[in-house]
């Protein structure tokens, strides 16, 4: 029962998600449309429903700005993140910045981090802190990982900060505010945050391997694009500066340094390990849900760490 | 003693500001307060703190970070302009865009407006509804311009479209929750509110007169950069499509369609129609002032109107 009521929490989400791109100016209209219609896991909407009824919330329907708000937060920073990276095709479809152009990604990015705000102002102060605190990690995690893509160099603690901020914030303010707007004991609030941060670092680390590793058209997205990304797990293993050698060696072979460093990388043993560290943060998710009391909610909450873990797309 | 109030509550909000932009990572510091620091007005938050005190209220300290919110949202937005305009210079001082290249504008533009969210959060839903919505409007104001830039034609309708929703908004929303903030009757919160929107309308058109007459010297930003909206202007006064000739023109003479278009519209009478559009919205601007009891406050937000229609810079 609670899992139909969450598939119909995710629909509403959509329709929402839609709602929010209804704006009168017909590009900015066009492509969030285009952006929210290309679809994607949904999983950050997901989790945050799940923390709700797992914290013992019956209040659904409340929930349905807040976590559309969570997964606008997410498609917000893809449409910038596109812009930075040059990014061709997103899920499978062309990039708002190769089908508009960088001045309208941009726009339309700004647009959806606006209509963030719009859905959560009507939340109390106590959310928006939550929310707020998590979209400023979520920018500096980004710099940091721009930071470290432009040095050419990436350690162990950079590494752990950037998929911390960028991505484990957002999950755990998703479980959070889901078990807050349950009304639950702190411990449970805690635990279930504790549950996402830790699912989200997961999720980052499994990202990270399959843009090593990954087949670009399962993915619907092209490999090799967050290599830098890669050197924060080779890094984690052996502690060597990576690019550096590769730069060396691909000016006197002359390829591609992303398909060398890509090769390197697979070569290493630094996915192997990355899978350690993966399901190291997955145990800590699942163990977080040990405070919290048994239902067919919390049960969900331990399948998509599984989920996670086992994604190949 | 008010006016000295509110001198006092202004570099409350530059400390305010500069403390938002304190990031443990580097670049998102250092941009952050280079943008700051090149100063600006400051007239958003002036206004929003003397609507404050007009309507009665005595909280300037709980003013403090919402004038500095609606300061930071300026600051964004001009972080994100510079990219797409390719702005060199801005305030006399190199840009963000310049100084450390698109991704980390775009990324610091993005922190920017995360801090307004954070700023903005402790706040009651009533002030993050307003404040929402004159975000969402001022994004939907830009995208309407770049899409005339892009289209190269501009009618009267979409000119106003662009000044209303980019400019006008943010001046309202600082007005109405300075005079919500002071718990004033509804009167003279619409009043307020009323005020703000038309002197930002006619900042806007003064703005936009001096892009095409003023001294880049004096401006601290080249001329011409936003010459779609002299263009609105040109087409405020007789309904024909502008660029379309100009660019003709150009083509066979060969010159900078940029200056060639400044001189067009310097030469058109263009200029002189827009004052009189100025003075006319800031005449509403006093005349919504009439709605709020006397006072020094009320005074200042006079002599506003006055500032904005005469400025040089």
């Amino acid at each position: 029962m609670e899992v139909e009521m969450v598939e119909n929490g995710l629909k509403a989400v959509e329709q929402e998600l839609r709602a929010a791109v209804n704006s009168d100016v017909n590009t900015l209209y066009d492509a969030g449309h285009h952006i929210i219609d290309s679809g994607g896991k949904r999983l950050r909407p997901r989790v945050a429903l799940l923390a709700h009824l797992a914290a013992g919330g019956q209040a659904l329907d409340q929930m349905i700005p807040l976590a559309s708000a969570i997964e606008l937060v997410h498609t917000a920073t893809l449409v910038h993140d596109d812009i930075n990276d040059h990014s061709l095709t997103r899920r499978g479809k062309i990039t708002v910045h190769a089908r508009w152009g960088r001045t309208f990604a941009l726009l339309t990015g700004d647009y959806l981090f606006t209509k963030v705000y719009e859905m959560m102002a009507p939340y109390g102060p106590q959310y928006n802190v939550v929310m707020a605190d998590a979209c400023v990690k979520l920018v500096e995690g980004e710099t940091l990982q721009a930071l470290a893509a432009k040095a050419g160099t990436m350690d162990r603690e950079t590494y752990k900060q950037i998929i911390a901020r960028k991505t484990a914030s957002l999950f755990e303010a998703g479980a959070r505010m889901g078990a807050m707007l349950a009304g639950a004991d702190e411990a449970v609030v805690t635990a279930l945050s504790s549950y996402g941060y830790n699912l989200g670092l997961a999720f980052q680390i499994v990202d990270d391997i399959l843009d090593i590793v990954g087949d670009p058209e399962t993915l619907g997205k092209p490999v090799g694009l967050d290599v830098t990304q890669g050197m924060g797990l080779m890094m984690a293993q052996n502690g060597r500066k990576v690019l550096g050698e590769t730069a060396t060696m691909t000016a006197e072979v002359e390829v591609d340094p992303i398909q060398e460093m890509l090769l390197q990388l697979r070569e290493s043993g630094a996915v192997e390990v990355a899978r350690l560290q993966a399901y190291e943060v997955a145990q800590r998710a699942l163990a977080a849900l040990a405070e919290v009391p048994p239902s067919p909610a919390r049960d969900e909450l331990e399948a998509v760490v599984n989920l996670v873990i086992e994604r190949q797309k």
